[in-house]
């Protein structure tokens, strides 16, 4: 097959081949340099993705289709990395005052961002796109930091990872909802109960079923195969389970961070994670570089899209601390739980795109949406380094920001 | 921009996921199905492509663009593997017998494929192509096969393992020849000459000048940063060998194969190896499921098909036992060499693509290849265990055979 395009050199599997080379040594090299400075590495790869877009050096068309499907399955895997990572009894256990950051840090940022956009003469759904963009904590990026400055088992740590990973859980539920309005649905109140009620019931209902039927289904492959044989067939449940999803309406990630949550109970986790985690090394990257060049840096050479950034951006930042506050009967540091919830990272980044794509929002707003996740993103670890002083030395462990940030 | 398929349900990446999701599980079941009947997993990985593929069951399309730059990375991945998988100067250290049985193994098959194509009634290039594809013995197959056995450290497999190493060279450098006549070339002795020179040249001179580059380049990559950062930088080295290769008019799996030699004796390949195991996983099984979707069964019906498959895999193997007399010096059994050589797999199968992707082969006679492929890689685990005995319990770690076999 390959020999055709040996026949007709530079066809395009060979830009395809430039394209991933640039995207691997460009996301590791800048996500390892954001690292040594202290920052995320994801940081650095949707840089690496805004140098090596059409805007810049052309290297990377996020617009071409093998890309576009291999950064499909990076953004699948990483949420269902994701969804393995998390302790569904521990993260109920971790309690009320979770719950509540999640909720008000949900909420508030939804509602100050659809002001903020309306204010500046945007029309509902814009408005609302933007307004969901600012909803999701980075769960990623908040336990790599934790982790990075040895407090990952700090009270206000266990509360800001609760509150994220739930955070993340209604994140992607107003991602399902919000998708359904993008995609032409009536915005009434009768339309948005009925996407939450399919949201919730798709997960709550793939969760218990999946949790009857998926263990005893892996035990007999376990039994019946071999240790190697796990990793496929969690990848190919992944799959399905997008697949599932996106049938319903549904965004395919809502299917593959379900899929992480029905197999992260069974004894199979520890084999499903090693089947995925160096795909995720390979395709994860993919995605934010894919991400990083869909923005046009051109655009922020516009006034108004650094104004229209910036008002978004503190609506973002002043949304989440307003949250850190909200489990008032809390009795740790409410100003550093605040803080830990700001960064925003792949689901901000997803609702940016979606929109995009989906011609809700034009460049610009694009723009100002990816400008307020990169300033969030890159506001947090210095300003936890400040309150919390400096890092014990090598950190902690960190199993799930290793998912995200190693990726 | 997966919302965008959320919108709108059934959208093609959807498609491609489960696709992706039916070929995994498919290739890993039948894949053990095939070694649980002590077959090599390759047979069941090409058996569910059948399957798959669209005269079956429609799940799997070859020809969609993006399954095809998947397939396209996993046979990248599989060459750069074996590549890194081989020791050049253990290989010469084998010596003579290894290299006349590989030479004497390539040359008897291609001339008696192209024999017989050519008395069946075939024109000069693909009775060219057709005696290319039955030069190469699969290494990965014949690994596996004596490492099952047990008999791995026998003078007989030694013999074997090297003169298949040599053979997939020699095989490579065909391919990027054979490529080039497909491609539309002159068929002259002159041409001939010119592109075995440039394929020795690149393969040659890339190994020459990239064992003077590499080493220190990936010593300042280790030393700058982390373990983990090997195996990204080992895979964009890959893809722009690749692309290298195919910019001068070879395959792309020339450049992978060679990155790979480049990589292996230095301090670096076992995480190189690392980077790329579980990738290979993923992508090398959907490369073979791929491979087996562009057949279609029904030509199978056809008895000049089954005609002319039987006496094209009739040149395979009396060609390949010829090979194994042919270091007469050689004090063990020449026929279980000769036997050891017998099945293609990789190689031969690319032919058959090419051939097939150039319009050079029609589907009868890449059906016909496929099956020289299947039944030589069908007859030559029982024929080895009929000669050598029952395998010793567990058999042999067998290092090489694992990247092909369990991929």
């Amino acid at each position: 097959m390959h020999l055709l395009a040996a026949a007709a050199p530079g066809g395009d599997v060979g830009a395809i081949f430039l394209a991933l080379a640039a995207a691997l040594a460009a996301a590791k090299l800048l996500g390892e340099l954001a690292e040594r400075i202290g920052q995320p590495a994801v940081l650095g790869e949707l840089i690496a993705g805004l140098l090596l877009g059409p805007s810049m050096l052309d290297l990377v068309n996020p617009h071409d289709p093998a890309i576009h499907v291999i950064a499909e399955i990076g953004v699948v895997i990483l949420l269902f990395q994701i969804g393995l990572e998390i302790d569904l009894r521990k993260m109920l256990g971790v309690g009320g005052a979770a719950l509540t950051v999640a909720c008000v840090g949900v909420a508030v940022p939804f509602v100050l961002g659809d002001v903020v956009s309306r204010v500046v003469g945007l029309a509902p759904l814009p408005a609302l796109v933007t307004g969901a963009a600012l909803t999701a904590t980075s769960v990623g990026i908040t336990a790599r930091v934790f982790s990075d400055l040895g407090r990952l088992h700090d009270p206000e740590s266990q509360v800001v990872l609760g509150a994220a990973v739930i955070d993340d859980v209604i994140g992607l539920i107003i991602l399902g909802v919000v998708g359904g309005l993008v995609g032409g649905a009536e915005l009434t109140a009768g339309s948005v109960l009925g996407k939450t009620a399919v949201a919730f019931g798709f997960v709550v209902g793939a969760v218990v079923v999946g949790r009857l039927i998926v263990p005893p289904l892996f035990d007999v492959i376990a039994r019946v195969g071999r240790a190697s044989t796990i990793g496929p067939m969690a990848l190919g449940l992944m799959f399905v389970t997008a697949v599932l999803a996106q049938v319903i309406g549904l965004a395919p990630i809502v299917g593959a961070f379900t899929a992480g949550l029905v197999l992260a109970p069974t004894r199979h986790a520890e084999s499903c994670r090693d089947g995925v985690t160096r795909l995720g090394h390979f395709f994860v990257p993919i995605f934010f570089v894919v991400v990083g060049a869909a923005v046009d840096v051109r655009t922020f050479a516009d006034g108004h899209v650094l104004a229209v950034g910036g008002l978004i951006t503190a609506a973002a930042i002043v949304g989440k601390l307003f949250s850190g506050y909200a489990a008032f009967w809390f009795p740790g540091r409410k100003f550093v739980v605040g803080v830990g919830m700001i960064p925003r990272g792949e689901v901000g980044l997803i609702f940016a795109q979606m929109g995009l794509t989906a011609k809700v929002l034009d460049a610009g707003l694009y723009a100002a949406l990816t400008l307020m996740v990169m300033v969030t993103t890159f506001v947090t670890p210095p300003a936890l380094k400040l309150l919390l002083g400096p890092g014990r030395a090598g950190g902690d462990a960190g199993g799930s920001a290793e998912l995200v940030t190693e990726a």
